[in-house]
C-alpha cells in the first residue's frame, strides 16, 4: 500500500543547504506562503464563499478579486489573471493571436515552452539572431521581420521575447523590441518567467501588450502557478468570454474564459502567491543588491585559473551559466568518481543546486542568497580548487 | 503593505465545521498530501534530481515515475499525465483530436469546462438530450450521432461523457455511450472528475478511450491537479512530442509533450497527489458506504414536508441536489433574514457549505462524513423545521 509513499522523502533542501540551483530560488516560498498553504491545502479551498459572478478574480473572500487589481496595479497593466505557470500564459496569448500557419517571432534563447506553446496553436516560430554578445536587440528583431514578411509574404502576428533567457540569463533589449513592435504594428509578449517578482516590472513603460510571469519561478509560489497581465487594448481578445450556446439546452456560461478554461488556480497555489505578494512587493527593490552579489561572486569565481563565465559580464541577473571546462572538468577527466567529485564536494560544504556531475559547463543562480551565504559560496569553491591544486588568484 | 495578505483569513472550514459543498469533500486533503505539501512547497521543489530526458513523468526521486506506472494501471489505462485540473485534461483532449468546426457529442448536463474545451479548439459542441429520469443513454448518443451527421454532413470527431454530472449527480450510461462510440469509430472521453478518486473507475473495462479526473475535486489533492490517462492507440497523439525546429538556431525539444506544454505539476501539487495515492486506491473501496450514507440522509430529509430530491433515486452518489422550495423556502418568504435564516440555523449547528442564502434548489454532498456526522446532519435539518413549524414524518 504504502510502496509510493514511503518513496517520498522529506525534502529539507532550502533548510540543510545553500542552495543555487538555476530555477528554484526564486520559486522558495515565503514563510507567509508557508502559512496559506497549510490553511488552504484543501482542493477548492478559494470557493467557499463564490458568489455571482462566479469566477475565480472576482472572489471577494478570501480578497482574490483586490489581489487581481494589485498585481494589475504593480505590474503597470489593466487586467491580470492567474494561470498554472508561465507556459498556460503563453499558450493562452498564442491561442488568442495567432492562426494555423502564422508566425510568430521569438528569442535565439526562447524558452521551448514559447516553442510549444506556438505548436500547440500550429503556428511557426521565427527566431530572432543573438548580436555578437548574445543579445537579442530591437534591430535584430525588424531585420527577422522583414525577413519573416519576405519569406511568408505577411507578417508575424505576434512577438514573444525572454526579458532574461534561461540559457545565459542576458538581459535583452525588450524595450528596443516593444518599440519596433509598435511600429510594426505587431502585439509584443514579455516573457517575465524570470524577472516578474524578484526585480521592478512595469508593462507600460517597457511598451509590452502582454507580461507573462511565473509564480513557482520568480514569485515565491507553488507550483504551478503564473500571471498573465495585459492592457485594455488586448483584455477583451485574450481574456474573451465564453460564446458557446448548447444545442438542446440552450445553456451559455457567459462569465466564463475561453483561454483560462474558466477558473485557474482554485486552491491553495493562488492563496500562497497572494500570501506572498507583500514581501515580493518589497523585494524587487532590493533586485540592486542581488545583482551586487552575484557580481562579487563571479568576480571571485574567476580567480581560479581557468575558470570562465559564460553569461553577459557584469551580470545583470543572479543567474549565470558558468565555464569550469579549464578547471574542475581537467580534475574530473581522471578522478576516480569523474564529475561527481565535485558535487561531492560542493555537498560536503552544504551546498547543492549544481547539475550534479557537470563540470564543464552548467548554471546557478544565486538569487536570495545573504552576503554571509555568497562570501561562503565563493571561498568554498575557492577551497575546492586548491585542494586539487588549480592555482586561485 | 499588507492589505492583501491582512485580509487572508485562516480557513478552518474543516477542523471547525461539517462541510456539504457540493464540489469540495473529495479534494479535502488526507493528512499524508497536508505533509507533503509542507515538504514540498517550494516552488520548482521536484526538479532537486530531474535528469535525462528532462520530463516531469520521467523523475525518479521523488518517485514521480513510479507513480505515473502504478496510476494508470490503478486506472486500466495504459498512460498517464498528470495536468492543472480536469479542465486542462479535456482541453488536451479537444485539441488532439479536432479541427475548426468539427463536432464534439457532450451532455446535456456537461461541465461548462467541456464548452471552453470545445470552443478554444474552435469546434461546436452537440448535447445528447437526457431521458425521462434525466439520464444520458448511449441510445439517445447513437441517435444524436446520426443527427449530426445528417446536419453537418459528417460523424461528430469526439465523444465527451460525464460519469456523473456536476448538476444532480445522476449516473450516465458511460458503458452504453462507449459501445456506441466504439460502433461508430468514434473516440470516446470519460470524464471522471466525480468519480476517479472516490469510486472504482477502470478505463479499459469502461471502454474508454481517454479518462479525465481532477486532483482538488476527487483525489484528495490542491488545486489545480488533474489526471489524464489514455490507452497506448490515443497516447502518441494525444501525448505527442514537440516537431518545431528553430530556423536560427536549429534547436529540438523532442521529448516535450506539446499539449502538456512541457511539465505540468512541478511542485507541491504533484507530491500531494502522490501522497494521497495510498488512502485513494484504499478508499475507493468503500463507495458504497458512502452511497449507503447519502441514503440514508435523504431518506431522513424527505421525512421533512415539502421537501423533494432533484437528483435520481435511489441516489448513487454523494453529490446530490435538493429541493426545498415547499419547506425552509417558505419560511424565507417571510422571515427578515430571508433565506439566510436557513444558512444561519445550519451554521449555528457547526454545518456549512450549503449555498449560502438558498432556500430553494440546492447541491449538497456527504461525501467522507462518517456515521456520526450524517446523523447529526439528518437530525440537524429536521429540528431547523420542527423549529419553524414544518411537520416531519
Amino acid at each position: 500500500m504504502r510502496d509510493i509513499i514511503g518513496n517520498i522523502e522529506i525534502r529539507a533542501i532550502e533548510e540543510l543547504f545553500i542552495n543555487i540551483h538555476p530555477i528554484q530560488p526564486g520559486g522558495r516560498l515565503t514563510p507567509e506562503a508557508m502559512k496559506a498553504l497549510i490553511s488552504y491545502g484543501d482542493g477548492y479551498s478559494t470557493c467557499d464563499w463564490c458568489r455571482k459572478p462566479f469566477r475565480l478574480d472576482k472572489i471577494r473572500r478570501p480578497p482574490i478579486e483586490e489581489f487581481h487589481v494589485k498585481l494589475a496595479e504593480f505590474l503597470g497593466m489593466d487586467q491580470v489573471r492567474v494561470v498554472p505557470g508561465a507556459r498556460r500564459g503563453f499558450q493562452a496569448v498564442v491561442s488568442s493571436m495567432i492562426e494555423k500557419g502564422d508566425s510568430v517571432i521569438v528569442s535565439s534563447l526562447a524558452h521551448y515552452t514559447e516553442f510549444l506553446a506556438v505548436e500547440a496553436a500550429k503556428g511557426v516560430v521565427k527566431e530572432v539572431p543573438l548580436n555578437e554578445n548574445h543579445v537579442i536587440t530591437g534591430e535584430n528583431t525588424a531585420k527577422k521581420i522583414e525577413e519573416v514578411k519576405k519569406e511568408t509574404g505577411v507578417f508575424p502576428k505576434l512577438i514573444m521575447m525572454d526579458h532574461f533567457d534561461y540559457m545565459l540569463g542576458n538581459e535583452h533589449d525588450v524595450r528596443g523590441v516593444a518599440r519596433v513592435a509598435k511600429d510594426y504594428g505587431i502585439p509584443f509578449m514579455y516573457n517575465g518567467a524570470y524577472t516578474i517578482g524578484v526585480m521592478p516590472v512595469n508593462g507600460r513603460e517597457i511598451g509590452a501588450d502582454f507580461l507573462v510571469g511565473s509564480g513557482h519561478k520568480s514569485f515565491a509560489s507553488p507550483a504551478p502557478s503564473g500571471i498573465l497581465a495585459t492592457t485594455e487594448e488586448w483584455s477583451d481578445r485574450v481574456f474573451r468570454t465564453t460564446q458557446m450556446v448548447g444545442d438542446v439546452t440552450k445553456r451559455k456560461f457567459g462569465i466564463k474564459e475561453v483561454e483560462m478554461m474558466g477558473c485557474t488556480l482554485m486552491g491553495a497555489t493562488l492563496i500562497a502567491m497572494m500570501a506572498s505578494f507583500s514581501t515580493i512587493k518589497e523585494r524587487v527593490k532590493h533586485w540592486d543588491k542581488e545583482v551586487e552579489k552575484i557580481n562579487y561572486f563571479v568576480k571571485e569565481f574567476l580567480k581560479i585559473q581557468g575558470n570562465k563565465v559564460m553569461s553577459e559580464l557584469p551580470r545583470k541577473h543572479t543567474l549565470t551559466k558558468l565555464d569550469t571546462r579549464g578547471s574542475f572538468d581537467k580534475i574530473a577527466q581522471t578522478h576516480k568518481r569523474r564529475g561527481f567529485f565535485f558535487s561531492d564536494e560542493l555537498k560536503k560544504r552544504k551546498i547543492v543546486g549544481e547539475f550534479v556531475g557537470a563540470t564543464k559547463t552548467w548554471k546557478m543562480n544565486t538569487y536570495g542568497l545573504t552576503w554571509n551565504q555568497i562570501r561562503y559560496l565563493a571561498q568554498a569553491l575557492q577551497d575546492i580548487a586548491r585542494k586539487y591544486n588549480i592555482d586561485v588568484a
